[in-house]
């Protein structure tokens, strides 16, 4: 036997599991545990609030696979409850580790700091159920071990956020240590077999049958890890693949399949007209969301569509309980009859920057996104968006291949992308890539989390940053309130923010950028470029200009906000 | 009749109440409703993130009586989450109004934007019953008004936060606005008159035998509103009085019968003394939480203690349920017979400035809360202090009369201050009041909520801000880890952020104080002391300098968390 502390367990295992580095802020009753987190190798980042941390830990998760943070009774933990219900939402797996008052202090209902004053310790991890796939309290030692590894099997495997609450009596009780030489079992199950040769039987009649089949790619196919299926599937067969919004990212852009970006009526229009006249469309991984569908625009029809989930397949109006896309994708690759397959070319996207088609020096959001894939994403990059003006510019962007795009298209928490950046960030220094992290942020939402912009500048991290300076909330302004105040916003000297935050000489470089030649200019810089430190650029778009597909996504939501 | 829209009346009833300001920020969910804010004559404040903006609405209900603040579902509602547990926990009426999807969109189960993804409208709500002390959902018009002001009512009665959702397509519905000619009743309900008299005859009876009673006030008295009758009780009986950590500011510490603060063994030595030898402590409004007694440090009997509260009176270990403070008291007052009270002195407070005791000019936590008591307050200031070496040093500091204390020593979540401060200094505005606003923050929690500083600029506001600057988490390293990395913080340029979030030259002043001397010389400075424009200090203490009473708190802290 070799004891070792509950702490020293989970700990273990977390970092077994990928993660390196453990997001969050000490409080008294967590601060033994964070003891651990040196010793056994793992680093901690020491955030500034909970909720950046939460955001942190889900941009950490989205490049490394999975990701921790450590937050303290109440206080701590109800600062990040938004960032956890993003994760759940959005299905990204993050391990949130409370460290609670002691197990007899919550037995004699002490008078405690951090509590609601009535003895009732349940209430914060109760207010948790609903946006975790799994809560554990680790209560006993004896369960311990095994309630750490189910729950974290559960959260790799769902892909959504879980719940573990530490008391701080229990962080060093003595467990059994040999349990840490068997992997936690991170197998995703397999498909009931017959059940799934039934649906991939019916899938293929299909889609030999089609005439012009594609395919339509979207986020659970990245949070649910089925993005080498769906490499394979558009290797073997060419079929012209598109991604929604929030599959951006998931396939290979530069590929001679990939036709664009489809949302509806907030497609460009040969898009749209390919996807709508397509006899079959393969949706993987679906999430058909008001802001991932330019407000419901969709005009396909499900008698033309099978949807591949993780808990499920649906062809047509047939619905597949439990079987999952995972080993029905892979099978349908593996059967595909190639001699069947009536394969229609789809449209060539470029990023054609319409090169100043209005004669003016300002830029725009129409001219602007295309820009950002031909003059300045290289491949591999990280390329985050927040919701505002930029998760719908972001539509217009070709990417190079292995660029990976990070943003919150159904939970839409703004904010989030700052938190995300570090996080993110961070996941790709400690997976070794040397990877640019790109950040497109609106003023108004760069303002909610600014100061996660310390940690960057604490860890030595060297993002690239853009705010867009359009005096406000451009996007509520579209839906309501064109000229509110309620859209407006205290103006900030937002470059100077990395000083402030004691970013020293030499260790960043600001720009400010009002003019299409100035970005041009900053896209062809070399030391720009290089990211070789943080960088922080203020980049001035006018007030009523928006993107595209946020016009329609706007318009949509102010008639369904009506009750229309 | 006369009819009215339910915004309408919602933010009518509001400002019948007394609130003038609404806090929160715009999603799309609550556009339409923040129309109504300027028509009714309200000002929309506009906070920077949502959490900040639930502190805010937190500080501008202690000054005010009451607050509100509006969010948007699911995103801006959770965000702020953590505000509403800390005012639920620390008894603050604040009314919370989310935004909701239609509805219609809620009845379809619509996969919108700002929802788990579920078809679940109800997650977020029910994550909210337990730290509100009311939940109203405004579905159906033709009971929206009944609603809304039974809601307001708990709220204001309870002393506790209230939560209503409003439905997009609710918002202008139409309902009968003649109720709003009758105010909402916010009388306290009056107790069972036998069972009053009953407990109030065995109060009288234990009051006049005992040889040396004191009165001990706390947090709920101010609360849940009895300070009047505190006040007559003082005046009438001239019995020595103390108040806990939490009931700072209730009384006028400038009262020859105010003795000082007591916190167990975190008191002063005469105090803690006088207090433990009393035969008979009556206690109002008492919350005996570890960090408002110096870690259950108490050493007073039950047997010689009467309790006071809003639900009910314990006399000795006889309980009297639903039998309410306020009455009992009111009646002891008049019916105390000052023949048969013995009034037995307590000690004089003094703010002894132990002048430079330590013959260095460093400044010490030992030596600037007297000084801040001595050579800063005035008569009406408004004190706000952050959990950390500030909360436990303000107990040193004896308060001019009339100076009102903003806390959290339940809650305790650090960066509530900084919010707590735009509100409380709003609120003192719009009651006319000229009140000086004056907090000190410590430098790791300041950087949780820094960008409230924006709105406080944006609203001309012009508050006192010392940020003590010592290195990190200083009470987290008095309890475990006084050397940890994860006690460390980002050393920014404090006083920078002002200039940074767009302050203009001419309305802000910035000092750096870093000795005794400089103190001296600020604290004399009248245009310092004039508080005409926004106004930040950074003060430099020592790293590991800490009050007396927060060494011995945290000791208890640690050992109770190791499960002792
Ligand atoms: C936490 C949170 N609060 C409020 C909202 C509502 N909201 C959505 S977008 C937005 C404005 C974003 O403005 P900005 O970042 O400046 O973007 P842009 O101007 O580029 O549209 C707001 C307030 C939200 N989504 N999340
Ligand atoms: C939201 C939240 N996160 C974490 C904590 C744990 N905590 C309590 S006090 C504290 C440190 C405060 O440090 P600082 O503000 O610098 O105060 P000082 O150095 O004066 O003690 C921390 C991290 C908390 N109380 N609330
Ligand atoms: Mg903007
Ligand atoms: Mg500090």
């Amino acid at each position: 036997t070799s004891p070792i502390d509950v702490a020293e367990y989970l700990f273990t295992r977390l970092r077994q599991i990928g993660v390196k580095s453990i997001h969050g802020l000490p409080g008294d009753y967590n601060l033994v545990a964070l003891d651990y987190i040196p010793k056994l190798g793992l680093k901690w980042v020491g955030n500034v609030n909970e909720l950046n941390a939460g955001y942190a830990a889900d941009g950490y998760a989205r490049i490394k696979g999975m990701s921790a943070i450590v937050t303290t009774f109440g206080v701590g933990e109800l600062s990040c409850v938004n960032a956890i219900a993003g994760a759940y939402s959005e299905h990204v797996p993050i391990v949130h580790i409370v460290g609670m008052p002691s197990t007899s202090s919550q037995k004699d209902g002490m008078l405690l700091h951090h509590t609601l004053g009535n003895g009732n310790f349940n209430v914060f991890a109760d207010m948790n159920k609903e946006i975790n796939c799994a809560i554990a309290k680790l209560n006993d030692p004896r369960e311990a071990a095994a309630l750490i590894d189910d729950t974290l099997q559960k959260c790799w495997i769902q892909s959504r956020p879980v719940y573990i609450t530490l008391p701080t009596d229990m962080i060093q009780k003595k467990i059994e240590g040999e349990r840490l030489k068997t992997p936690i079992d991170l197998a995703f199950p397999t498909n009931d077999l017959a059940r799934e040769n039934y649906v991939v039987d019916v899938v293929l009649k299909y889609l030999h049958a089609a005439k012009n089949p594609i395919i339509l790619v979207d986020a659970c196919a990245i949070r649910h890890r089925v993005l080498e299926e769906v490499h394979d599937l558009i290797e073997k067969t060419n079929l012209p693949v598109f991604v929604t919004p929030m599959g951006k990212g998931a396939v290979n852009e530069t590929h001679p399949s990939y036709g664009g970006v489809y949302a509806g009526s907030g497609s460009q229009a040969d898009v749209q007209k390919r996807v709508e006249s397509s006899d079959l469309i393969l949706t993987i991984g679906a999430i058909k969301s008001d802001f991932n569908t330019a407000g419901f625009s969709y005009k396909t029809s499900q008698l033309n569509t099978i949807d591949f989930h993780s808990t499920h397949t649906t062809v047509r109006y047939s619905e597949y309980p439990g079987v999952s896309m995972r080993g029905v994708l892979r099978k349908v690759i593996n059967q595909v009859d190639l001699k069947q397959l009536s394969v229609a070319a789809g449209p060539q996207v470029e990023n054609e920057v319409a090169e100043n088609e209005d004669k003016s020096n300002i830029i725009t959001q129409k001219w602007i996104w295309p820009a950002v894939g031909q003059k300045l994403l290289k491949e591999n990059d990280i390329v985050i968006t927040e919701t505002g003006t930029a998760n719908f510019g972001i539509w217009e962007t070709k990417f190079p291949a292995g660029v990976t795009a990070i943003s919150q298209v159904l939970w839409g928490s703004i904010g989030y992308s700052v938190g995300a950046l570090q996080g993110a960030c961070l996941a790709a220094r400690d997976a070794g890539m040397d990877r640019r992290t790109i950040l497109f942020v609106g003023d108004g939402s760069f303002q909610l989390t600014v100061q996660e912009i310390s940690t960057m500048i604490r860890l030595g991290l060297k993002p690239i940053i853009f705010v867009i300076c359009n005096d406000g909330f451009t996007i509520e302004r579209f839906i309501h309130g064109m000229d509110a105040e309620y859209n407006d916003i205290q103006e900030w000297k937002y470059k100077d923010v990395v000083k402030t935050f004691g970013a020293k000489e030499g260790t960043y470089r600001t720009y400010t950028i009002k003019t299409k030649e100035e970005v041009n200019t900053l896209f062809a810089n070399p030391e720009f470029n290089s990211a070789d430190v943080l960088q922080f650029v203020e980049i001035y778009i006018p007030k009523k200009d928006a993107p595209r597909g946020l016009v329609l996504t706007a318009e949509a939501a102010e008639r369904r906000n009506a009750g229309a």
